[in-house]
């Protein structure tokens, strides 16, 4: 069996032509089709399909159907952190990304994978790439984070200047001892409580993680500026809109230029095709996978890159451990975007795979292999067929380190239908010139595109000026790369270039 | 230009040959391409494209969008009604359709067209077929509903025996004084209050509407009866399963049951094609119409066929009053099911069009025409071009009667652009063979199909028997009309024929 993004897709470009437009078409239809499209006849709701199961999307959907109970129990899940643990000192880099990868990764994901602690089988996300990070879940949150003060301008998000760049209101008062009232009914941080003097840092923002690193408040500041960016040339070209329709239509193109970047930007830089693929709204208007959202409870795992993350992040004035890195965004606010975007971009992350995961997360391995376990998935090879690939008959056929098949031998004997399906995505070699192994590229493939494309912004009779403006259709246009984005926003911008990619990689 | 259920469609038929499956994918397809597929880049619930506007579908979305206000305030809303008054003594009977049609077609929109009479832009629909008239519609409401007495079987409704006939429980105790408290948190039934005389004979059924005449209450009770009889069946055939499995299971199969006779029974007697269309779920399978539902403010408005109503109902034991055809199922009571559906196949129902709704449901009419002005419809004209039909270019093109012609003039003056969109639907002549005029049969097929075919239980990795059982499976295939649900629930079934159409009725 091929795969959407091996080499006989030349065969392919022989045939379209090289007209990059028609060879991504070709790609993201071939990608998405590697599996079933949706609806899928499977929720975490109940073992059959029901009608509940097939309409309450406060369950995740599946991929495939659950396995009987009891699932492995005899196996202790911290067990698997064997195969996880970076040896003291023994971090291995990767070659192909900046730190901007894991840093646009976890921003992305955040807004849609919303596994709910309390129930590991349920999920509060809207099952859309709808910027919630940045506008909140829902109608109220968006309410709560809207400027009232309408003398600032029409149309915008609440945000503060500090030392002249615009970053969002802090959340706490007080000293960082007391929520502003004013906030009251925003998610709040996942990991507090925190010290008052990291808490006093933290922004009022949509997203319950997007406090979680001084990264991911970064991406989120940049699309704050964006949105009142937006929402004040929108006031100025249009004078007789009202606040409400200067900030839904700031809304409006805000959103499509982020999917713009995680298509043109994000997916080019996993995938290890030799063209780029563009972000072009029609390949969905007709295709058989576009039907309605649903996260799934393999998307939600498949997505925890932790091993990406390296013992410390470089930042000007010095390294931060990584488990400093985390609710404060002191080192964000002392520095200013320009510099934490030039550090995310100017740093190789770390590689993803087995052996790599920092200690600091090493429990977060455990608890997915555990998350898996509750929602009883079935094993990887099981989904290595569902996605149209070879199952691995050995499993020297899973990894060619002599290393990691043993680990995989003491933890699940020498039948590869025995490992389990977390632990065997993050065992496979990563394939030729992309970050990710095989299974977690072909699954990241299928969701990323028949999810982000479907967006109700980009469909066939919204996807207009009418929507967007022309100067907003011809913004999401001229947008493909955060460093667009950055540009436009970021007073005193560097020259230091913010790629997901090392200066210095080469196709091999 | 053609409609989709014109004469040239002869042509395809000649081309594909008469296989009735592929001539019947044929002219779904066309039917519903006669207008732009979902998503609407517009709802009620603001006159530009947000995100709101795309994802909160507690508000209709439109197939056009508003026009600015004031909308036509100069006109009395109930000056219209002289286009549909009935005249004393001069109702026009059908010579087509029984009073089965009116009846199935009020239970049928009962469940998805709901507009929130708090405010006419909103909506508490579902957008699903989900038969919510029967279920509820939330999963509490389903409870409430739901068997808890286990012994009386698995996965059932509750229910009581009445002269050996089953029924829904009553809602109220207390001689009809006072709900069930087991009952509150239905919907209470539209019309309420009513006399105790009256009340004590209404149902607990899952729709506000299904208690509205003794035809919807008769209608609910055969399905009430039959997801009874499937649940037994199921758990006769499957030792193992618990009661939620039984009624889920029977739920999946009560509903596309359902599907089912929409599509072969009541859109073939709607239709004038000269051959059967048949639901196979598979057309939509691949189709670019099959997108998330949602209800529109047109949908809302044109189902509401008052005038097919007689001034009376022909009833075992004498003619009831249309008036006092309501919120009273003592004539139900009085007969049971068998002599209440062969009551509504046996007479014929009034022709719909102008100068043909009862006195009882003018005011109805009136409503409708404000609540088309409330949400700012464009005018008739702009539908028949939206939906690629020739616009009206004299009063004439709409009504080929000069009793209609001259209302119109006196309403509208001479220009055809000035009629509103409600009254211009049901001035125009009825299609030959049809009982529905030409705009109106064509937007309820484009809604109708692309609404019922994308339900999710008929969707391409779930209409199979790991979802209904091959048994539950079989059912739904051998399942085409009325008739057949109703020789399997009621006892004593008679020998009347249970069609809507009558019986001496030929294609002209």
């Amino acid at each position: 069996m091929t795969n959407w993004f091996e080499e006989d897709l030349g065969e392919a470009v022989d045939h379209i032509g090289w007209l990059s437009g028609e060879v991504s078409a070709y790609a993201i239809n071939r990608a998405v089709h590697a599996t079933r499209n949706r609806p899928h006849p499977f929720s975490t709701l109940s073992d059959y399909t029901s009608w509940d199961s097939l309409t309450d999307r406060t369950y995740l959907a599946r991929h495939l159907p659950p396995v009987p109970p009891p699932v492995r129990a005899a196996l202790d899940q911290t067990a698997v952190q064997a195969l996880f643990k970076r040896p003291p000192g023994g971090q291995r880099m990767s070659d192909k990304s900046t730190c901007l990868f894991p840093a646009f990764a976890q921003y992305l994901t955040d807004g849609f994978i919303r596994t709910d602690a309390s129930n590991l089988g349920k999920t509060t996300s809207n099952h859309e790439i709808d910027m919630c990070p940045l506008y909140g879940r829902t109608q109220a949150q968006t309410k709560i984070l809207r400027e009232t003060d309408l003398s600032k301008g029409l149309g915008r998000l609440k945000s503060q200047i500090i030392d002249g760049e615009e970053y969002a209101p802090f959340l706490f008062v007080d000293d960082g001892t007391r929520v502003d009232p004013q906030f009251v009914g925003l998610d709040a941080p996942l990991g507090l409580p925190v010290a008052p003097a990291r808490a006093k840092t933290l922004f009022a923002f949509g997203g319950d993680r997007a406090n979680s690193t001084p990264f991911s408040a970064m991406m989120n500041t940049l699309w704050l500026r964006e949105h009142n960016r937006v929402a004040g040339e929108l006031a100025r070209q249009n004078a007789g809109w009202d606040d409400e329709r200067v900030f839904q239509t700031a809304r409006n193109i805000v959103i499509p230029q982020f999917i713009k970047i995680v298509v043109e930007q994000y997916i080019n830089h996993i995938t290890p095709l030799p063209f780029k693929l563009v972000c072009d709204p029609t390949v969905a208007w007709t295709a058989d996978w576009n039907r309605p959202n649903w996260m799934t409870a393999e998307f939600s795992l498949l997505y925890r890159w932790h091993s990406l993350m390296p013992d410390a992040i470089q930042w000007p004035g010095g390294a931060i451990d990584l488990w400093k890195f985390g609710l404060d965004n002191g080192p964000l606010l002392a520095v200013g975007l320009d510099a934490a975007f030039s550090a995310a971009a100017s740093q190789p992350t770390a590689e993803l795979g087995a052996f790599n995961t920092a200690d600091a997360l090493l429990p977060i391995e455990s608890q997915a292999v555990m998350q898996a376990r509750f929602n009883r998935l079935p094993g990887y090879n099981a989904y290595r067929v569902a996605f149209n690939l070879d199952p691995a008959g050995t499993m020297e056929d899973i990894s060619s380190s002599p290393q990691v098949v043993a680990v995989l031998r003491e933890l699940y004997g020498d039948d590869p239908d025995n490992v389990e399906f977390y632990p065997g995505l993050f065992a496979e070699d990563r394939v030729k010139n992309a970050p990710l192994p095989e299974l977690i590229l072909t699954m990241v493939a299928v969701d990323a595109f028949s999810q982000a494309l479907t967006n109700p912004l980009l469909s066939a009779h919204v996807f207009n000026a009418a929507t967007f403006t022309q100067w907003g259709l011809d913004l999401i246009g001229s947008t493909h790369a955060l460093e667009d984005v950055v540009a436009r926003n970021v007073p005193a911008r560097g020259s230091q270039a913010l790629a997901m990619t090392q200066a210095g990689w080469k196709w091999s």
